[in-house]
């Protein structure tokens, strides 16, 4: 994956070494062929010496001990998985009798094979590989894993696994470079994020796409209307769907892992967002209301969605089906609009499964607390339990500045209910771009989120991590108590704020 | 009520004047007997021409335009209530034949009558009188106001009502002055806070405890224990029901409106808590359950709980009855030790009840979210539907430095489930004290936690501030936005940071 990148970021502006009282260490998982691959944990050392393993998102950068032993960025991470997926197209769907033969970790559980990335995942979740095969054979979990993006690590998504996090990141005309970009994505995945999404827009869009795919150990997933919409100068309505399949290709052979496609915006359903306290909120959205107005016509990404799974399925490429209908407002949840586009979004979700590509399903947005859950049980009643992935939802609508709170309440309890994947929202949320406090700040919250989540479900050995914490508070172990938490910089910073004395910790 | 007080605090140290776009104005509220009172809104102003009343617990210090105009605060605020509590003593319960003659809120509702706090808080809440009285005399809410005390705005807690939040204020031998308690409480209540709690420790407990009073538009709240272990040098079993009886009255005659008392803290439960991860994290709690292995002897708190009610009821001081076996961890949550304890709870709650004093219970804590619910009902159950006031709860341990968030996850969920009051918690929970910025952060969450709560109880009114909001936002009032968050400084901050141009704001 060597493409030429601009050396614009050299080593030293990225954040390396480990997490305060951690190391990288490694756990050995063996493939079904018997091969050994080496599975990261973030080992927490206590004082009283023993250690607490936590899943580990960070890739090699928090291995790095200097900037000197920083691997090229121009020519990015090894690649991983560069040797493992060698497997045989197979059936999409065995079941069915002249099914297209794809290469798809969908494909390959229906089939009954196990992958290395399945053995991989299994290793990171503490659960058996058998689970994981059977949740991706059964749709209800998803292993985003484009075959041209071997650095990433395997990771799944599913609710039968931890509850996982995506940070949003991306370029922007007013503030960021493409060296930012990078050093966001290391530093979101530093503090827990499980998939980046790059929704970068305006200038060198292509390369910081390649930068980030290049360097990223985590999954990314990207929105494509964004950039078939600065192909054509910002002008929805000149859009078609040969530019819109030429972007998907180009981002697809750079190695996106997943893609949101709005393709359940149908020319029917945009009247019922007319109404709205705050109509469509969701740029996808808005742009395929304004496409399909325009020209009175079925959009092209529904009318076409069968030629997109083809492509998709030939990479590997997880669908994301954007709910370009979500409410905006408490006032707009759970309503007509939101409700057929998850509808469609479930017929859609057969289409791509039938062609063995992996789906998930993109949910609200701003919900109050006694809708949330309905949300849940309707999209998986509707798509056939397809992993559900939400951003928030914000539970009021009455505190900018605070929304990553709002929402956590909301991912909380979604996340409980059986959502797979929170996308992240941070304090700046619908009021400027979030700088890097911003983004550990949300990475922080929705982990937070994610794992009460975790202990609700009763997710095996979540509470591990809580029980070994409040022992060190109960003991007064206060440099356990700060490295078993979230964030131990923060922790340590507040306490030594009022209590600087270094004995004050110790007893 | 004009105690003479030491001038360390002068006007210019208190924070006055309205919050951003907002000015304080009165409404009009009717008695029984035909008299006007004065309710304060916050009324919000928006560049359409409109504005939006919103509750309001900041007292006259948002209505002063300058320093010159604050009252003096050495004798205190104007006693609001002064001319209003003029009452016949009524049976405590007029169902039981020789029931002893108080003169309580809840003993007047159970009587029929409508008091001018019931009025008063009628207007407040936007709800028919009746339906106070009705709560009230039920003993699903309370009205914590102390005949000595006022100063204090009227204000109910109770499920059927707007769900309030309490934020803890206290000296410290480490960094606090009575300066800033003063300015704490103004600050705390600037922001949101429904009721105020004085834990203040040390030197000048008294007086501290007498400025906050004389200067609170809130209830306040105090744990009378710490001040009469104050009194026997800190040493928990030198403790005595007469050391405690005196400490009760002298806060009493003060003015305090509401007491945590830990009397379920039983001999026989202690031992529950030996096995915990977490023993027992109440420092009442502690202190109790020291007192009763130390002489092995049932508490004095429980064995003198009907001479403490005659107290309470001679001054109308509503119980709360503490949680001092809460759970401190996630481990502990919902165990034998909490259980026990919330049955003695329950049975104190009938014996003060009989006997005419108000009251609330407290809970936890520390409760993973799919335990909550089970707080809850139990405390219905078990105390007589009796007003649940609680800490949090915390739905994970493994976030110190985010313990607001935490929380308020919890907070939240225990709300929407019927949690009347919610007692705030800081981001530097378990690890210092809290500063201006954290106490505003701490109110700040629990008013999204409680507001949240509001709009999934569909409680009258209060999606009207969302629906105002998200209206301003799809419009691109940005100034109205701003200020119809629970936090516009902070909004209006994060905006500029990114988009500083002040024609951004405008289109």
């Amino acid at each position: 994956m060597g493409t030429s990148l601009p050396s614009a970021a050299t080593a030293s502006d990225i954040t390396i070494g480990p997490i305060r009282g951690s190391h990288k260490a490694w756990v050995t998982a063996t493939t079904v062929r018997g091969e050994d691959l080496q599975v990261p944990v973030r080992r927490i050392d206590l004082t009283n010496g023993h250690h607490l393993d936590v899943y580990d998102t960070s890739g090699p950068y928090t291995a790095y001990g200097s900037a000197a032993q920083v691997h090229d960025l121009t020519t990015g991470l090894p690649g991983l998985r560069g040797d493992w997926a060698h497997n045989e197209a197979v059936p999409a769907d065995p079941a069915v009798p002249g099914s297209p033969l794809v290469r798809t970790q969908l494909a390959w559980a229906r089939n009954g094979v196990i992958t290395p990335e399945m053995s991989y995942i299994a290793a990171r979740e503490c659960l058996p590989v058998d689970l994981v095969r059977d949740e991706v054979a059964r749709g209800r979990a998803v292993i985003p894993a484009n075959h041209r993006h071997p650095e990433a690590e395997p990771m799944v998504i599913g609710k039968r696994f931890a509850v996982k996090i995506n940070a949003n990141i991306g370029n922007s005309a007013v503030r960021s470079s493409i060296a930012d970009e990078v050093e966001k994505m290391v530093w979101a995945t530093r503090w827990g994020a499980d998939t980046i999404m790059d929704l970068s827009t305006g200038r060198d869009i292509h390369e910081t796409r390649e930068w980030i795919l290049r360097n990223s150990p985590v999954p990314v997933g990207t929105v494509p209307i964004y950039q078939a919409l600065e192909k054509v100068d910002g002008d929805p309505t000149a859009l078609t769907w040969e530019a819109y399949r030429d972007t998907v290709i180009e981002q697809a052979e750079q190695g996106v892992d997943y893609m949101t496609v709005h393709a359940g915006v149908l020319l029917r359903y945009v009247p019922l967002a007319a109404k709205r306290v705050t109509g469509i909120v969701s740029r996808g959205g808005s742009i395929m209301a304004a496409w399909c107005l325009a020209h009175h016509t079925e959009s092209f990404l529904y009318t076409h969605f069968e030629e997109l799974c083809d492509i998709l399925a030939a990479y590997d490429i997880t669908f994301s089906l954007g709910d370009g209908l979500r409410p905006g407002s408490i006032a707009d949840a759970n309503d007509a609009a939101q409700l057929a586009e998850l509808r469609t979004l479930g017929e859609l979700t057969g289409i791509a499964k039938a062609r063995g590509v992996q789906v998930m399903i993109e949910g609200p947005g701003h919900v109050p607390m006694h809708k949330i859950v309905e949300n849940v049980r309707l999209e998986e009643e509707w798509c056939d339990e397809a992993p559900f992935y939400t951003l928030g939802p914000l539970a009021t609508d009455i505190a900018p500045g605070y929304d990553h709170i709002t929402s956590a309440i909301g991912a909380a309890m979604i996340a409980q209910a059986g959502t797979a994947m929170l996308c992240y929202v941070t304090p700046k949320e619908h009021l400027g771009l979030p700088d890097r406090d911003d983004v550990k700040v949300g990475v922080i919250t929705y982990k937070i989120a994610a794992h009460s989540a975790d202990l609700a479900k009763g997710h095996p050995g979540a509470q591990q991590r809580d029980d070994e914490l409040s022992k060190a508070r109960f003991e007064f172990r206060w440099q356990d108590q700060f490295n078993l938490g979230l964030d131990p910089d923060t922790a340590v910073e507040f306490h030594d704020e009022t209590l600087p004395a270094e004995p004050a910790k110790n007893a």
